[in-house]
């Protein structure tokens, strides 16, 4: 059973997972084998190889195609090497000083389309909108279970953004307790919206990026994506919706649309422009409808639900590490000038 | 000019620092250029390039040898592309809702040794002791400057712990404002201290570790280095001085010598049972004695010095990057079983 463990200082939760650990010595350069797992013959997300993953929780599938067998779109599967394990709400225990808790929880694969070499930028508006919406799926699914405190939806592209799996994938995670992170985004956001804006810090801030326009990257009917104002990254975007929302699962089908352009404007370009680089995808939405509104009273009204989007274009080091402080060498505003370059012409 | 601007809602700052950045075309995979610096005939920190930087702050020379010439033992120089630059006290501004101040700061780097292929876990401890010695002698000289808040010692070595240069060095950036992570510390070691254990909750954890051993990796009569419980990382350490102190400036030159022993022992059990793996080495101290007693009264009392080995063996990834949760595939308990293993026998 994994374990979770906090940090006595910072109040930092860790995940620490032996099941899904390697011997010390496997801690070398990548070996042969994984290099071969690259190879489609022996990718466990390809179709044919459904055996190689738990049975799926979902899929897309043509009609009258067998659960676990090709024919499918997009898959949803359990992780075979979790982070977290389902169960019950575990007690928090302690050793001497230190406090930990049982790692319960749940962590899936979206298998986003059969082709191993066709990425997410390369996916139709409509299939697009297809993985979205098991997203929004999962979410709802999974936040049945009050204990699952917060769904982290979040996706790794290319081994230096953390997959060790090449075909197209996201992952779930949820948590027994409201990661740091969050946290720290809600009670920023409702300081703000008391003390400050008296109103969404996320909407009021939308409002002057869409007046000033010099970090705007991409905007539709219902989004705008965006290099954000104090941007850790290099051409890091930030996707969000011009609907007040705190909950991602109240996003509608016409929405989902609109979003799923958007995602692609913001991937195509970095694709087009930076090369194909690594990234990581990562969604914030407020905790477990069941457990928000009571731990946090009004988050629907001072909390906004976004995408951010964090290429891979220099590495975090001891200083980040050590301060938190980030170090980012190319100002938002040439990023999103960069980028709204490879605007493509509308036909 | 640099930038320090606020992130809105989680409080964190970034360094938008445009002068060192290299253009949006430059962000592709490692050049010819990169790795022809990586030959010591071309690296600007090895013997006969002090050209190459700008002139030296301090150094450990032969007797009889000028600065900014061969002879030296260990340079200190200000940082070529400073993510911060030297000026008085900025004030805060904002634009919008946004908030920022320009980039004031120190920047400098640390050569090691003038042998671009001899690292850190090789230097004598003599040679070692006196590169901590000169973590001291900067701290108390750039913390002569009330606005400098908090001076970051840090080491990046290996590409994939962020080094862009091969040669030995390490880091020194001095902040205008206390980093987040650091005040996280300072917070979570004050709540501890006056609400649960009346004592400084390092020296409560040191007991406990001492007295279970099995985080344990080295001791010696002033250090010790362990396993952190919530480690972060695959075979984090840290370092731990033994006698309290919030100040690594209070170390004495003879307690220096035994933070080097403890040192040297744990990066060569890294190096040679990992491999030589890429690191980071961060040093967390209380901030500015100018400004933390004011900020913080009594944090002499709370708060502890220490040192961080965070070895890069792993990638981190979307998870992570959204929560702000680690996943660690090895307990510390095995990390430091593993690293005792290599102990060499005393003669």
């Amino acid at each position: 059973m994994p374990e979770l463990r906090k940090d006595m200082l910072t109040g930092r939760w860790v995940i620490i997972s032996t099941e899904r650990s390697r011997r010390p010595d496997d801690f070398r350069p990548p070996s042969p084998s994984e290099i071969r797992r690259e190879n489609p013959a022996f990718c466990p997300f390809c179709p044919g190889n459904e055996a190689k993953t738990p049975p799926e929780v979902y899929s897309i599938r043509d009609d009258g195609s067998e659960p676990d067998q090709p024919g499918w779109k997009a898959r949803v599967v359990p992780n075979k090497f979790p982070a977290l394990t389902p169960g019950p709400l575990p007690p928090r225990k302690s050793r001497g000083s230190y406090q930990w808790m049982e790692g319960v929880g749940i962590h899936e694969v979206v298998i986003e389309n059969p082709d191993h070499n066709h990425e997410m930028a390369d996916l139709s508006l409509d299939h697009l909108a297809e993985i979205l919406k098991i997203y929004r799926l999962r979410t709802i699914a999974i936040e049945q279970q009050f204990h699952y405190q917060y769904v982290q939806i979040f996706k790794n592209k290319g081994r230096d953004a953390g997959a060790s799996l090449s075909h197209p994938h996201s992952q779930i995670i949820a948590t027994p307790i409201v990661p740091k992170r969050i946290k720290e985004e809600i009670y920023g956001a409702e300081r703000l919206f008391r003390n400050s804006f008296r109103e969404c810090s996320i909407c009021r801030m939308l409002r002057e990026e869409l007046q000033s326009g010099e970090r705007l990257v991409f905007k539709n009917e219902f989004f705008v994506a965006l290099t954000p104002f104090a941007s850790r990254f290099p051409f890091e975007m930030a996707i969000v919706p011009k609907r007040h929302s705190a909950f991602f699962r109240q996003i509608t089908d016409e929405e989902i649309v609109l979003l799923a352009e958007a995602l692609k404007e913001a991937l195509n370009r970095l694709k087009a422009e930076l090369s194909d680089p690594p990234f990581n995808l990562v969604l914030h939405q407020a905790p477990n409808p069941q457990i928000a509104e009571k731990a946090w009273p009004g988050i629907d009204f001072y909390y906004h639900w976004h995408l951010e989007i964090l290429p891979i274009l220099t590495k975090v080091a001891g200083f980040e590490l050590g301060t938190g402080f980030y170090i980012n060498p190319v100002a938002p505003e040439s990023a999103a000038e960069y980028l709204r370059k490879s605007e493509k012409p509308k036909i």
